[in-house]
């Protein structure tokens, strides 16, 4: 491979070829600037894929790249988790948080689960409605939304930043659990100062809503083609979710696993994220075990876009295979 | 992980949790459908990411769903072949092509690199077109059209069907030993019968638009901040291309590597594609060395959308390692 860095500053004169040859540009003045302007934004982020009768849309609401000290996993050194990130390619000290929520249109319902940060959480973050409309759905359009658990990436979205609420028709389903810790006042009392505005935000979504929002016990059937199932750790009542459609299925891991190259490779790794560390582990390994063990298509809301793949078993972890792009 | 099939034909009764408590649906007849149609088309595949002042575009141009035989790849079994693809978690005996073109903008010239196939290889590809329109670009505003290599899936898109000139603004820049193969009427007349079609297919594109196609040795740079690469056995004159600004780079591999669960992860494999395939191996394997020793950022033209990321190696092969969306 005739190929190195010195050819950059080398414009290469041709001879000896047959056929009229010139290099670009030569005998005339570029011209300022290319025809059109740089972009300013990532393309929209809309992955669609079948599954059974049900059709499945990733919605990519962003990324918030958040700086990390040695303290964000409590059994792994700063070293190790940098090597974990240089093997994918990315910067140390800074973990990516992708958020990607999913839209399931079962043919009778249009479901949401979990709805995205709003712009509440970072810059960087907060495009998921405007990528609902690029995929040509309105938020009044959307029957059903499911949450997974009560952190501010997963409930932010239900209302805007002035307490109206996004989707005016949903029916908002949560995991009872959850609720019953979140909206307790004395476990906020209790809690330690940085979890506090965890509670105060789940009031700030759910307070004046609260008889509307239906809670279902991780375990049951939310609907035709859609089970809960407990996953316990990350949050007290955290829950993950099992589409079954015609001969297919898909594992919707929520946070059990999150960023796939530091917990799906290392799932004994506890991140500060998780409220209970060892429980985490337990959820996050059965889930990882199943999704590989059936080849189960999953999807997993801190994934890198679009969130959806496969799972492979991989010496003491696993390893992500993301789906590919294919037209309907 | 309390989740098995059964739970699907089980309408769970909930029972003593505190709250209101219903199930979706229940008392009530389900809607005939949703509130919103099932999608017709994938999303819209435009993928974007800075390179130093650059900014590149991948464009989806759609899936080749071809089916392989035991003739496919010359030294390895059809077995093999399935058991590469089923790692992969794709089916056994298709092979997917992916299609994505290349869109680069130095900040002086929109550069098109490869066109796509215009509809003409496969009903399942041919919207790069309109994934170029979901990037804000019109055809008219391509300054220049790099092209790796002659097979009709790069550059039927030069061209309309009724044979009209697609971006009648672009200077086209073709590799000059190709140009000198696939235009050789005594090459042709001495081709295999499948392989005349390829040759027929260059005149189609070429013939009569001959005197303004510019030609380009491999080796040199087209333009500043693109270096084309010699990559010779795919086709007699297979041509790869790096893209420089400020500090970054990026290989654009064309189609010495195509599937990476194929010929990445086994790059001694002779796929029927490659016209010499002892010396398409030699090429793959310098570029894949390239791409992993250096860590650069890859686009390739056959991987799955949006085509771009890291080579690792594993064993005796290499493994994809997809960029991450991210906003800009």
């Amino acid at each position: 491979m005739v190929f190195n860095p010195t050819m950059l500053t080398r414009r290469t004169v041709l001879t000896g070829s047959a056929g009229a040859m010139a290099t670009l540009g030569a005998g005339g003045a570029l011209p300022a600037s290319a025809s059109a302007p740089l972009a300013t934004r990532q393309g929209p982020g809309v992955y669609r894929t079948k599954l059974g009768g049900f059709q499945v849309t990733a919605l990519d609401d962003g990324v918030w790249l958040l700086p990390i000290d040695d303290t964000f996993v409590r059994n792994a050194s700063a070293a190790e988790v940098d090597r974990a990130l240089r093997g994918a390619f990315l910067p140390p000290r800074i973990l990516p948080v992708t958020f990607t929520a999913l839209l399931v249109n079962t043919g009778a319902k249009l479901v949401l689960i979990d709805t995205g940060t709003a712009g509440q959480v970072a810059d960087t973050a907060g495009v998921m409605l405007d990528n609902l409309a690029a995929a040509g759905v309105t938020p009044a359009a959307i029957d059903t939304i499911l949450i997974s658990h009560f952190h501010p990436d997963h409930i932010d979205g239900i209302k805007t930043k002035d307490g109206d609420k996004v989707f005016p028709n949903a029916e908002i389903w949560v995991p009872e659990p959850e609720w019953a810790y979140w909206m307790n006042d004395a476990n906020m009392s209790g809690a330690p100062k940085p979890v506090v505005k965890y509670f105060l935000n789940a009031r700030r979504i759910f307070a004046d809503i609260a008889k509307d929002v239906r809670r279902f016990k991780p375990g049951m059937d939310v609907m035709p083609g859609i089970t809960s199932i407990p996953a316990y750790g990350h949050t007290p009542g955290h829950t993950a979710f099992a589409l079954h459609s015609g001969n297919q299925s898909m594992l919707v891991m929520s946070d059990t696993v999150r960023n796939p190259y530091l917990f799906a490779r290392h799932p004994d790794w506890q991140p500060i994220f998780d409220m209970d560390g060892p429980l985490s582990v337990k959820s996050r390994r059965r889930m990882l075990d199943r999704a590989a063990a059936d080849r189960m298509l999953v999807a997993s809301y801190h994934f890198p876009f679009p969130a959806c793949g496969h799972m492979v078993r991989r010496g003491t972890g696993y390893e992500l295979m993301p789906v590919e792009w294919r037209p309907l």
